[in-house]
């Protein structure tokens, strides 16, 4: 395995056996797999679960990491092309991201959206600017539009909780949080589940549909596996015999890059945060999924968190069983 | 092992076969002790022997370690339950500690006293609601009111120097600091000593007597140990045949959350700084111990800490010692 | 190995057999060859190629590290002896570097020439103030005046592109710099190629000429390996026939600690930024070399970094395998 950026480079019988991978791996451990074995971990973005269990997937497997991130006492990475650097940053990511690749077997890199303009993060062009510099095997830690380590997780969730794939009903919710955060997540969950065969609902306000070029790769993966995706903005509608909620809040499209704008349309929907009344017509276990971290009495009630409902400490879980299971494959273990 | 929270918790037996073991592991490496083992460290406070040693300490018995701290570049920890999380933590400690417990087989978490009130500190009420959250065997790297760590390191160096058990004579002096330390080392200290059955006092001016609760605690250790427990103020009679004095400043309990009055009443103590004069009627070798950092010049004089009388650096390198035997006890090495 | 301190420390088939057991651990991993085995890693000083490569090297060889830097949330470390402790720092270095020390089998230790006094920084007055500290191996990360890791590192690039030792050609040449930088590397470079038997010339502008304690040190190991050492600032006599040219600003020694003067200095010289201009009579394939981090557009121009002539990639690549070779003969790999 080259890299492991996007779901989408997959079958859906590569995806099973990644799934199957990781579940084999947490019940039979492997600590001789990648003896001697380097990750590089590269982190222009904050973390705490995916800079803890890449860490704690490669011990497992007999191997080790390391982790550079901007607020470590490094020189600040420049990343303008063809700028004359006499300003304060003493390296460009043209020579950092090549040499920290160089230390390792494969590369983790993590660089969130830049959110000034929603074509050049569509397009990944910061995250691409990065790996097109390295011929070592990379994996993606969640780029502009992208996070397919949280994917794998997810989709292991579902399985392991016996969700259906094709007839099981995914809902996709917008809910409220005070920043303008980016749509890595929604676009990679959208994705995945479509990809599973779900149903799929995005629920979200106006203002805050997910861009077309994303609906289209959904639909895209839908079809292949016999699924499908809608969008609604009405809750009963979207939560009626659903299995799973998966909660997220995102910017809005409509005002992508335009802080104040956005923040204006967002704060109409406060009362975007999931509590057990949005569950009425839903499947009676259905299942309450999110990323983390996630703000409490913001996004989510307490009481759906700390309830049967919530798998979100399982899911982090499957973070690091999913990522065991890439790097298994990506650096050969036998 | 399912939790190494606190000497009590242990027989003297336990804690000797602990002390054996981590002699064993320094004499006889097993660096496949603990292969592809994990043990995930969360430090809500500060530290460097603490963060050092416990990474050395995976390393040596084969497995690893990753590492949480606050000011890494992580989102902030909100820590006040039923909150609304609309201000700047992203995250609560309700997902983050069971999420980094999930990624090890052990987790060791350090939250030192909010010395705002000491009964909550007494109970342990920050941490103990940090270890409600998970399963995971844990260790405490310092909480409120305890160190077991430093306990156990502690008492196999006076072991590896052969300082008496019982019959020995063990002073816990306070000394000044410029800043309201927490009680955690005075009050693990006096129990430990007071646990392997030494004749125990606590020397300090008034103001700063430990808490009852403390010393009770400790009293009964020494009564079951065959030791025993005094106060004094006298420097010259307390210091009357030690063994070792184990010196370490700490917050007034009369000014407990008070800093200013507990400043004004410790800057009257400058002279409670340890040097050759404290040892007139000590025994000849009479050691000198401290958990360190320590602060040069002003808890103790530098031809104390430069001279034979001190032990702090192989009592540091028996941190690790001693977590290397609690961590193979704990994760089932063999 | 006691110690990897400094080149000049080793003969010249110690040296090879260095790099030929760094070539050899490439080629034929050694996951064994360290197990169990800790590094202990000490920063005073940033740095991200030294950060990333010693871990890396140590999990390649099966052993670990951790890191301590004074960025991390430690409390500050104080280094002036004999003083009285009562501000901001809460340890001394007498305390935390035997400490860090005594938990690995051999620690690598960063600390940057203070630049106030240039007699200090050549007598290596704070490093050695640190090492005197321990009996630990230790190896230098980088001092006042040395850098040997990337010496060693910089010997197999040039042997690994076949340039030759005597008669080779290398050109160590100022470039400018918006900062006055140490001199560490200038002066291992020049002692390296000298060592090496080449014929180096130093090129610089005035003001910026070597001390002549580091002249007179290459101009010896020059001498024993048959090369040769000269000075000059006329760039076209420097370059020609060049094998290599290995750029570096550093700070004027005319104004060594005056930052002003400096910088008024080296203003002059902003066309110190080596282009293709450089190379119209040095040898076809003229290589570039850099420590790097490097500011392009400053120190050299993209055209020359992202072109053949560099060779900067797998230079910092040969840091870690250098370094794998010192750790291996250090602590007694198989």
């Amino acid at each position: 395995m080259k890299a492991f950026n996007d779901l989408a480079d997959f079958s859906n019988d590569e995806i099973k056996a990644l799934v199957a991978l990781a579940s084999r791996l947490d019940a039979h451990p492997e600590p001789d797999a990648l003896k001697g074995k380097v990750l590089s971990l590269l982190f222009l973005s904050p973390s705490l679960r995916t800079l803890a269990s890449f860490q704690a997937a490669m011990t497992r497997l007999g191997g080790g990491s390391f982790v550079i991130s901007p607020d470590m006492s490094i020189h600040g990475l420049e990343t303008r092309p063809g700028i004359v650097m006499d300003g304060t940053a003493a390296e460009h990511i043209r020579e950092a991201v090549p040499v920290i690749a160089s230390y390792g077997d494969a590369i983790g890199i993590r660089a969130f959206a830049e959110r000034k303009n929603i074509e050049d993060d569509l397009q990944e062009t910061e995250f691409t600017a990065l790996t097109d510099l390295i011929d070592t095997p990379f994996i993606n830690m969640e780029s502009a539009m992208n996070h397919p380590c949280q994917s794998l997780a997810d989709w292991k969730t579902m399985d392991d909780l016996g969700i259906p794939s094709n007839g099981g009903k995914f809902v996709l919710s917008w809910a409220y949080h005070p920043k303008a955060l980016p749509l890595a997540v929604p676009a990679a969950t959208l994705h995945m589940a479509a990809k599973r065969g779900m149903d799929v609902t995005v629920l979200r306000p106006e203002g805050f549909e997910l861009p077309d070029q994303l609906m289209q790769k959904a639909t895209a993966a839908a079809d292949a596996a016999g699924g499908s995706i809608k969008e609604s903005n009405d809750r009963d509608e979207a939560m009626q015999d659903a299995h799973v909620i998966y909660a997220k809040s995102w910017s809005s499209t409509r005002h992508y890059g335009d802080r104040l704008a956005d923040q204006k349309l967002r704060e109409q929907h406060l009362d975007w945060c999931v509590d057990e009344s949005w569950f009425g017509n839903a499947q009676d276990d259905c299942r309450f999924m999110h990323c983390l971290p996630v703000r409490r009495g913001v996004v989510v009630a307490d009481d759906i968190l700390d309830g049967p409902r919530s798998v979100v400490i399982p899911e982090a879980r499957n973070r690091m069983l999913a990522q065991m299971a890439v790097l298994h494959q990506m650096l050969g273990g036998r």
